[in-house]
């Protein structure tokens, strides 16, 4: 039984996300239909790229996930189906695949008629290209019936870390919904209780290292080892982005003392 | 495999919705609960209505639809089971049905015992009466088990376009989450770049006609066929409800200079 | 096949609750994962415990229900596998469970290694702990292979109802998504019309008896047995949340003039 998820920013107002599920299930009626989310902000590709790549890995070969933040539907960019780590991707050649799927990867754009559900609406690719490429798919298609391969996708390159007067140097790659900020700094050291410095929107700050939440007072900032591996900043019962004022892209500086 | 859908105002802080699906998947242990959006807004009957007809007509034949916008329950309106182009539709008789199962129709009002999960809890039809239903049309029942025919339904009927002084009249029959203005025009003239003057709550604005988004410059205003097959207006990049202070019912007219 | 519910405090921005729907999959790929919400307020361990409540008891018997809302996680409290009324209920030990997971039950902590994914992200159970203990039990394992059983856990006790100067006393427990005040008062009395005197956050009302909202004018107070058995107040197509002021906590005196 194949399994196609869904990551939008269609939000809960409209019946957009369940056509595409209605798509789906038309052509293979026995697919699983998983929502990942359809709260992504308006048009934050990094955003649907994070949530995606946060999910993505956790399910099993052969799922496919169909990703849809895409203020150029309609326009010159590609609709992609891409091949990587035994799973499939499908949506809009503008990042929002890149993070969750990394090379090695197989890139079709998706041009076969039998891939599309024609006329496809200028403004909805999702369900007319998309949600018909991941049906087709789940029904036993193969990826390379979809349309010639590509050589490359857009990418999304968080700043590579730095380290500059002693200081680490990264960026704020994505603040969750309960205000942490994931940064693109790789964690690994630490012992728990040791004092670490942050610089972040051009404030100092002073956090303790920990391995989660609790092992800092309620409101007080700690620096931790992420669930998906970078050092994240957080504020116990708080919301570190309300306390640094940091938002996704704000740069980060980080040192032992 | 039969298919369940669920619209609803439910919204996200309570297991309503998640009682919903108990109940049918209680009764029909193989069935496949689909969200199409507990999303809507608070009693917003039409804006149910809208969400279900952008979604059911992509489902396979033979899914069934739950829809609850229901701020008369339990009180004298009817609870419908509706056949609409080989698929089902379950909710109050309040409208929130009728755009997404046009005629012909079968029309049933579920009063069969076994159709119902006594005792029924006056303030809560979506468990007890509409679930249930779709429940036990899951596990195999025919839909005129459910109870005895029903000649009419409440419709939800758009004010039809008319011209006026060169201009074609309308109203705003949704304003979608992108803030998106889906008229009750239906649209299909126009050439890309073609001007199009709009009159919108008394106030006049210029748009561009375009098949996509990305066809005018940002935060401009655009008018295109809208994947529903209606005239739609968007402001690229922004918000053509806020740009033109228009929500639902909103007269629009449109004149191509 | 088995059926998992989620229910957290995840929010839609993330893919967190993705993360976990795909480590179920991916240790029982037949598994029905199903959405109760993923909207509860941040850290609202009573209204994860009483959106569960709502649901859970309408689900087949040997659903398994995830819960989460863990301010605490990593730290100090374990990790529960609760069976109860032939479910299963998997959650952090802060009270989330136990509305919906009542005695007779027995409660077992998650500690073998083959029920949790290593290694065990301290900021993260939901993913490494709890849907990997839902996965291997939808894959067939026992419930007593999770690890030790324990003979207790966390409770969320509603204050009992007692009676002082005639009036009946209880308390706010949940304000539902329509501003409903669901109480701790369990409903039984009433003729439909009849007064009702309601002291609310020290202000006095005047709310009429009834089956549902539309038995009183827009607007206007009413009192009436829940859908869940309790005493509720609403206002029709208002919020009684907004009217009295009350919050989940406030105390609440009931009479019969």
């Amino acid at each position: 039984m194949a399994i196609v998820t869904f990551t939008t920013d269609f939000g809960f107002r409209d019946g957009y996300a369940g056509a595409m599920k209605g798509v789906v299930l038309s052509m293979a009626p026995h697919a699983a239909v998983v929502d990942i989310t359809h709260g992504i902000a308006r048009h934050d590709i990094t955003g649907g790229a994070v949530a995606l790549a946060q999910a993505a890995p956790l399910f099993p070969a052969g799922t496919i996930h169909v990703a849809i933040v895409d203020p150029g539907v309609g326009g010159g960019r590609a609709d992609l189906l891409v091949q990587s780590r035994e799973s499939f991707f499908i949506g809009p050649d503008n990042g929002v695949l890149s993070l969750a799927a990394p090379p090695p990867r197989r890139i079709y754009r998706i041009e076969a008629p039998s891939f599309r559900r024609e006329p496809v609406s200028p403004t909805f690719h999702g369900r007319d290209v998309f949600a018909a490429a991941a049906g087709r798919l789940a029904a036993g298609a193969g990826a390379d019936q979809a349309g010639p391969a590509a050589l490359a996708m857009i990418e999304l390159n968080p700043p590579l870390p730095r380290e500059v007067d002693g200081y680490l140097e990264g960026a704020v790659a994505h603040v969750d919904g309960f205000g942490n900020l994931i940064t693109s700094l790789v964690a690994g050291w630490g012992q728990v209780g040791t004092a670490v410095d942050l610089e972040i929107e051009g404030a100092s700050f002073r956090a303790r290292w920990g391995r989660t939440y609790v092992d800092v007072p309620p409101g007080e900032l700690i620096a931790y080892l992420g669930s998906s591996g970078q050092l994240e900043i957080a504020v116990r019962d708080g919301s570190a982005a309300e306390v640094t004022r940091a938002s996704r892209g704000s740069p980060v500086r980080v040192r032992c003392p």
